[in-house]
This record gives C-alpha cells, sequence and structure tokens, in this order.
C-alpha cells in the first residue's frame, strides 16, 4: 500500500497558509491578488506531480493524470471566507496533491473556484458540472461590488475556456474537509465519513405593520412590526423541535426593525432564516410548520410575508464511496470513526450529482470554522490523509 | 374677553412652514440655516408685539412684556425632527405670540431651543431652568458629528449669555402642542387637557452567547444570542400587560444580532427598549419585571445584562392650570374636550419643575407626527389656541 509523505503535506499546507497570512489565520478572497498566487502555486505543484494543468475561465485549477483509463476525482478549494482559517477548503486540495503524487496514477485533482461564495455560489463546481451560464457570471458581484467578469479579467482568466466534466472519465469524486464542528472532538473520534450534505431552505420574512410614535400611541392600536417578528420567531423556537429531526438545524442570522429608533413603533420588520437537513421529507414539513407559523401570524394586527430566497437540495453519498471510506478509517483509527452528515455545504454536493461522491472529515479544534483560530491537530491532518488515499487506492481500481 | 386673530395665525403657522419646507412639511434641524433663519424671524415677530426679545447663549428666543408684574409664560420650539411636521412645536410658539399680541400684557413668550433633541434632551429649557452645565454642552454633538459649540458659533449665539429663569416672575407655563396620536379624533374630541406628561425609562439589553456556524452546531449544543434576544423579547409582550396599568407604553425599538450573516449562529445580541407611564410606582414595578425576566433567561444559556441609558421622571400639571383649560374648553367647545397624559415628552415636563404648568392637545390627523405628512384642520389649529387664549386670559390675573 502506497503511504503518503506527511511531512511534505504538511509543508504544503503551511506554504498555503504563507499566502495571505491574518494573525494564525488566512485572508484569500475569491481573485484577490493572494488567491490568484495561491491558484498559479497549485498548479505548478500539479504540474510537478506529473499532471496536465489547466487554470479554467472560471479559476478551477484542473490537473489530469495524463494516463489512459478512468480517473478518481479529488478536491476542495483554494480561497477562504474573510480573515478565516487555513485548513477550510486548503485541506482538501493538498490531500488531493499528496495523493496524486502519492499513488502515483489514477487521480485528477481539483481546486474549484469560490466555493466560499465571495462571487456565487460553488461556481467553480457548478461550473465544472455545467450549472453556470454566461449570464449568471455577468450578474455576479463581491460585496465590494466588483463584477465578476472585470475580477476574471485582472486574475488573467477571463478568455480562457470553462472546462466540463465527462462524466465517462471518472469513478467518482472525494472531498476531505474540517469537520468545522465540534463532535469528532466531543466524542474523541479522528474520522467522519459523511453519509449526506444537508439541504437547506433559506427564508426572508417580512413583518408590515403601522410607524407610529412610542410615546403617544396606546398599545391597544399599534401594529408593531416589530413585536410581531419576536412573537414569530420565538413560535419558530418552540414549534421546530416538535416537527424536525435531530440532526435539523435552523437559525435566525439576521433581524431588523424600520426605522429601528429608540422611539419609534416599528412599522416594518424582517428575519434572515434557514433550516438544514439531510432529508427531503423533513425539509417540506418543516416548510409546513413555517407556513403554518406565518398563516397563525397573519391573525394578528401586523401581515406575514414569507419569501423563500434559495434553496439547495440534500446529496447523499454513495454507499460504496461511505463503505470504503470508513473501511480505510478502521484499518488507520479502529474505533475512532463515525458516520455523519456535514451540516455544512460543500463542492461534493455539486459533483454528487453527476459522479459517485464521498466526503471525509477531520475534527476541528474546538469546532471552530470562519475565524483565523481554525485549527486541527498535525497528526489529525496527517491521518486524514492516510485514510482519503487508502480509499483513493481502493477505488481507483473498482470496477 | 380679548380674542385671537385666527387668520394671523395660520398665517404666521404658514410663514414657518415655509422657512425649511418638505413635501408638506418641514426640515428644520435645531441650528440648521432654516432653523436660526426661524428664530431671527420669530423674535422679530415678537418685537413687533411688543415684547423686549433675546435670543440667548443656547438658541432660545424670549421675549418679555416689558410692564411690571407678574407674568404667564407661554412656549414651545422651533426646529423640527429631520423631514417632519409643520406643527410639531412651531403650533406651541406661534400660539404663544398669537396670544402675546391679543391680550396685550402678562404674557413672556419662549421658543425653546433643541426640544427635538438633535444636540441634546431639552437643552433650551433645562438651560432655561438651570439644568444645563458648561460641560454637558462641551459634550453634545448631532448624527453629523457637529459640535454644539460650534453650531452655536455658526449660529451666531455663541457669545451670548444663557437667559435663566426667574421663578418669582412667573405664575406658570403653558404649552400648547399637537396630540402625536389619533385618540382625540378617534373620540371626535377637539381638546386634550394634559394632566401629566409620561416618564420614562430607556435601556439598552445586551445578549452574549457564542458565535458558531449555522451549518455545523448542533441545536443542543448551541448558545444562540439572537433566539435569547427573541424569547426575552416575547417574554416582555407576555408579562407587561399584567404589570402595566391600562396607559402604560413599551416599545422595542431597534434590534441587532451579530454578526447578522444568514449561516452563523447569532454570538451577541442588542435590543433597544423603553416604557413610559405617568405614575412613578408604575415605572418602579416594570422595572422590576424586566429586572425578574433577566434573572429567568441568565438561567438559559446566554448571559443577558440590562443597562439603562436614561430615564426621565414623569411630570404632573398643576391642578389649578388644568381646570383653568378645561373651563376655558367647555367654553369654546362644550363636550368636546377631555383630560389625558401626554406620552411624549415636552419642555413643559422641565418647567414644571420651576413653576406651575400646564398643557393644551389639539388633534393630529391620524394620529401622524415625526413624519412630512403630519396635520391638524385649520379650524382645530385656531379652536386649540382661543381655548389656550381664554385661559391664559384667565390665569394671567389669578393670585
Amino acid at each position: 500500500m502506497a503511504e503518503i509523505d506527511g511531512a511534505r503535506l504538511l509543508r504544503d499546507l503551511q506554504t498555503l497558509r504563507g499566502i495571505g497570512t491574518y494573525e494564525t489565520g488566512v485572508h484569500r478572497p475569491t481573485f484577490s491578488a493572494e488567491d490568484v498566487e495561491a491558484r498559479h502555486w497549485f498548479a505548478a505543484q500539479l504540474a510537478e506531480a506529473g499532471l496536465a494543468v489547466e487554470i479554467d475561465g472560471i479559476g478551477n485549477v484542473i490537473g489530469r493524470d495524463p494516463a489512459p483509463g478512468r480517473k478518481l476525482l479529488i478536491g476542495s478549494h483554494l480561497e477562504t471566507q474573510d480573515h478565516a482559517g487555513w485548513l477550510d477548503g486548503a485541506l482538501g486540495v493538498a490531500y488531493g496533491l499528496e495523493i496524486a503524487r502519492s499513488l502515483g496514477g489514477g487521480i485528477d485533482v481539483a481546486a474549484w473556484a469560490d466555493e466560499e461564495g465571495h462571487f456565487g455560489s460553488f461556481l467553480g463546481s457548478r461550473s465544472f458540472c455545467g450549472l453556470v451560464t454566461e449570464a449568471e457570471i455577468d450578474r455576479c458581484r463581491n460585496r465590494a461590488g466588483l463584477s465578476l467578469r472585470d475580477a476574471l479579467q485582472q486574475a488573467g482568466f477571463a478568455d480562457r475556456p470553462r472546462a466540463m466534466v465527462d462524466p465517462a472519465r471518472y469513478r467518482g469524486y472525494l472531498e476531505a474537509h474540517i469537520e468545522q464542528g465540534a463532535e469528532l472532538e466531543d466524542k474523541a473520534l479522528k474520522i467522519g465519513v459523511v453519509t449526506a450534505i444537508v439541504g437547506s431552505r433559506r427564508w426572508r420574512i417580512v413583518f408590515e405593520g403601522e410607524q407610529n410614535h412610542a410615546g403617544t400611541t396606546r398599545m391597544a392600536v399599534r401594529k408593531d412590526a416589530g413585536v410581531a417578528l419576536v412573537r414569530f420567531a420565538a413560535a419558530i423556537e418552540d414549534r421546530f423541535p416538535g416537527t424536525a429531526s435531530e440532526r435539523t438545524v435552523w437559525t435566525t442570522g439576521n433581524i431588523r426593525l424600520e426605522p429601528g429608533a429608540p422611539s419609534i413603533v416599528p412599522g416594518r420588520a424582517e428575519m434572515v432564516f434557514q433550516f438544514r437537513d439531510t432529508d427531503p421529507a423533513t425539509l417540506d414539513r418543516l416548510t409546513e410548520a413555517l407556513q403554518g407559523l406565518a398563516g397563525e401570524a397573519n391573525q394578528g394586527p401586523c401581515r406575514v410575508t414569507l419569501v423563500e430566497t434559495g434553496r439547495t437540495a440534500p446529496a447523499a453519498m454513495d454507499d460504496g464511496f461511505q463503505a470504503a471510506l470508513e473501511a480505510a478509517a478502521e484499518r488507520r483509527a479502529a474505533g475512532q470513526h463515525q458516520r455523519m452528515p456535514s451540516g455544512a455545504g460543500h463542492d461534493a454536493q455539486v459533483l454528487a450529482g453527476r459522479m459517485r461522491a464521498g466526503m471525509l472529515f477531520v475534527p476541528s479544534i474546538g469546532g471552530i470554522s470562519h475565524h483565523w483560530a481554525e485549527n486541527t491537530p498535525d497528526e489529525d491532518i496527517v491521518l486524514g490523509c492516510r485514510v482519503l488515499a487508502d480509499a483513493a487506492d481502493a477505488l481507483r481500481v473498482e470496477a
């Protein structure tokens, strides 16, 4: 069995950590100078490993094994959230590089562009899977207002073709990622074998009442949109546990009262709400529960409107890939692994629509992620790569 | 009995409406060019009415009857909220001017600076009552960051003395104002005789939890500051009706979740909360209720802190002044008046600490205020001035 070089893997990760260092983490937003530098550096490593490399028209870095035969694709992403961690994304692409080098064949490697959504949603992997139109690219801008077209132009990727998946080429897709939660650490486990990536439904919930003077408007005649909102949000917390599954998560991420002044009864209020689960039926039940709450709230003095702002479907990981990952985990870390869903989105959920897919998690210290303090013990990083390499080794020769 | 000139009164109000016109209302923030123009115009009218006029070092316009003897002081304010109505403040000072002209003696008139709080809180009337220190003036800034010192300098008022009340001079203080609520209109009444001006307690309520990824953090381990906030705010709505009096009002004016992103469990949250009542004991009971709710909330996963950001004491209006206003109202509008508290703050609550005080309300169409659509029928404006003039006529000769 081929062995990966743990020290080389850690050196690669430290090199990436040096491109856009922020505190102990990294600030490397999509198509920033640092991100472009990281993509070129990574392309050079893939080429050195003997792969045929392209950076395509959306910024994907793809290294292809030039030998004939079906391949296993391993990938993740290179850009980071703002002022974020050194492993979110980088871990998975460094694993791909190290495994391609160590196994010596049968592996393609991809660093997908903009998984973190600075410009769009899973832009690189969706482009590769034929799910991004030129019109969508025309529309995308980052928070600073820079258009994706201009960013691609500045990065030097604008005039290149976008790579498209050839499903016949691939046996499947593997992705490793830090857990971004504390479950593995809490249970003293080393490896998570992902069963499915959750789907999400995202909402903007709008409450319309009547703006008034907070001193002169009696309680009995108020149509306070803020009160309608807090009652609604509290009712979600009371109702959802009875409808949700054990793994469902739901979050009110933002609330805005208008005009937001101390002495004015809010005439309008908005909340940003989402829920996630791996089971489409559960997502449907929660949608019905939310609509039910809105119906009840509309009996009150304010008007409540649910606006669905987005949804992603849950993506099941392939049974055979889960089995291969579990067998490798048991060999390398007996009894220190579990199957678990992914509560966060990953490129694997996009690739799963085109080929068999599997995902592996390594622990996150304290569950911290999307923050520069994000970290994983070196030995866990190396162990994760050994497990993924063993699974890849088994899967690259499978039928 | 002296009669006021209704047409002249309406012309004065229309003249003021022309200084800083915005839509059908007025934008005349404290010490803006328009506000300073309005103060000079008003001073000129008072002088023409035979009063000795000064604009003092805080911007108060004060006209004094030069004849010997005790006086009745009538006032309100000239500046407006941003993009607000033409009557809030202007009505009361125009009444003072018209009554001084009509009664021909015994009346002083004041336009207090910055009742609307662009720089401070009731700055002009509090200065007049000896409640504003030079240090407070040093600290005051408006929302644009302009210091009160610089604003006074630009207005040309900086090097003047601040006028101070001589309580021996005054029989008392009268102020008329639009209701800023819809109670008079709803009951088809023309005059409100104010019994007391509510006191208020103002709070910032802070919730501290733990910021986390909204996908990977299981519900059971979350410390969601936003959830703590909405449960707390909803509990206020459930509990306060049992503790409040019939006239108490309470308002959550603003809510902020941090960081406020759709996919991040809020680690910190804040709400701006206030309640108002005319009864100090009720304000104390509500404070205890709020503290009780905070104690209960602190049993949960997040830490709750109540920060009192300000309070004003309730101010009772003088019984004799109420009786004089009610008698005048009954004479001019039999059966079309009521006694009522003021839910909004007014300069009269400050003056009430130094002399007997009374307040009169005229209806606000639709209860609209602090908005350019604010209005009152012309006939109600004139009627209100007749009632105030009759009461002033009676009170100026009283012991």
